[in-house]
């Protein structure tokens, strides 16, 4: 059995995300947020969470690495979804007819160049995409709209008015999969051509800490494919850094560059070594 | 003369920042966006522009840095702005009948506390704070209020029904002050103690190139305060690197750290050398 909670309502990347990791027929479990969908996996609503990390052109969900840092989940596996974004309203609906469109803020800015042929069309800030379809849905409202994806007009009964009307078409975004730490599946040996390890550590606050921290893995030619820096709440301008490394856990390499860290660091944490997916370097449009 | 462009409505935060910085007399222009708020200057509409790039709960506003490097402004100052967060409503209207509160969605998460104290009241997600003010003041709905700062209250005839319901007291947004690169004022030699340089810079895609960029300031003793990375439009995950260092341009280790740091990166752009505003560590709550 696998239950795995995702923010967002049915339809949405997430929920994509989640079928492309387990299988198309796992067990979904919609939250209302982020911080939700940790819970239910600490509290054994759902055995696993899908979450989204990285956009390839919004950059960083840092909420979510705040509460990776904050939650004792680890990383079982990544997965990269493409973002299609397609217009979506009530059966009967005119695109000509609509008035307001209703999405994320991050969907509605990738869109500008529709919306900058629509004049007549309002964005409405919404918390989720496939959300806001659910929303209009509901309205039945002739003047409204929602941008998300396909999956979100099927499952609502919605209909597709503009297909794909998102400004760039290699646009991708990074989920993880999170799984107690004790419950992370055993990766087959050899299956798996490339490996991520990610952590998350503070340093002393002074000159070159930063710099000190990475020579663990500069010095060990161990790769680095992702740095992050996050406040750390109640510390002013004091910060955490995420590393995503080229590696795994037993490798020799990575073992001795962790341990180094780990001297460096005011604290460390290592969220997990999983198989890297292939970063979707060219979009189909 | 000084014509100041910010993003938001009458009496947002940067209109606070802008007026601290630059006098309270200081001719304001309100922009709706981030990007016309630049525009407004490379347009000749504004002298400079006073734009939030780092909040010490939310972290960084990752669009700003993104419009840093695609414009040719130069940093000329930086200062903070404490983030103090009111309940505001038209006048006649209480608390108690209030059913939907409007702001920007960083405002509505930094007010946990009191939603959760206020289970009848629905979070409404807007463009920016005092914009919802405004909003509020407009329709004078009964059931309807904005949170913002008293700055947006007192301008747009509001009445403050909760003062100062921010979950944390200790919240600040650092602003920066730009204007085009040849009218950055002549700050008089050692008015200020401390400076600060902004930098923007790409390194090769291989591995050890940010431990060998940052090796530039490490080996010198320059401080580095803050590392932001920021995703490369049309070259999905590859990145942009912020920098933020201790010292000014004419100082021997800044100039030799900047010369070596050119000599590694892909690409460098120094975005200003700057009096540093002290951060405030302690806030008054």
């Amino acid at each position: 059995m696998h239950r795995v909670a995702f923010q967002g309502d049915r339809g949405a990347f997430s929920e994509e995300a989640a079928r492309g990791l387990l299988g198309v027929a796992v067990e979904t479990l919609p939250c209302r947020s982020f911080e939700q969908t940790f819970a239910s996996v600490s509290e054994g609503r759902a055995d696993c969470a899908v979450l989204p990390i990285e956009n390839a052109l919004a950059g960083s969900v840092h909420r979510n690495y705040d509460l990776l840092e904050e939650h004792r989940l680890a990383i079982a596996r990544e997965a990269y979804v493409r973002i299609r974004l397609d217009v979506i309203v009530p059966p009967g609906v005119e695109l000509a007819a609509v008035r307001r469109v209703h999405s994320h803020p991050v969907a509605l800015a990738q869109c500008q160049r529709f919306l900058a042929a629509h004049p007549a069309i309002e964005p409405v800030a919404a918390w989720d995409t496939a959300g806001s379809v659910a929303l209009v849905l509901e309205r039945g409202d002739t003047g409204e709209a929602a941008i998300a994806g396909p999956a979100a007009a099927a499952i609502h009964g919605g209909v597709v008015v503009a297909e794909s009307i998102e400004d760039h078409k290699r646009n991708y975004t990074r989920f993880l999969l999170l799984t107690p730490p004790d419950r992370v599946a055993g990766h087959q040996e050899g299956t798996w051509p490339r490996w991520k390890t990610s952590v998350v550590f503070r340093t002393p606050d002074r000159a070159g800490a930063l710099f000190r921290a990475l020579a663990a893995f500069a010095l060990r030619d161990v790769n680095l494919s992702k740095i992050e820096s996050r406040p750390i709440e109640g510390r002013p301008w004091e910060y955490s850094f995420h590393l995503d490394v080229s590696g795994r856990r037993g490798d020799e390499p990575v073992d001795r560059a962790l341990a180094h860290l780990d001297e460096m660091a005011e604290s460390l944490r290592i969220l997990g070594s999983y198989p890297a997916a292939d970063a979707p370097l060219e979009g189909p449009g």
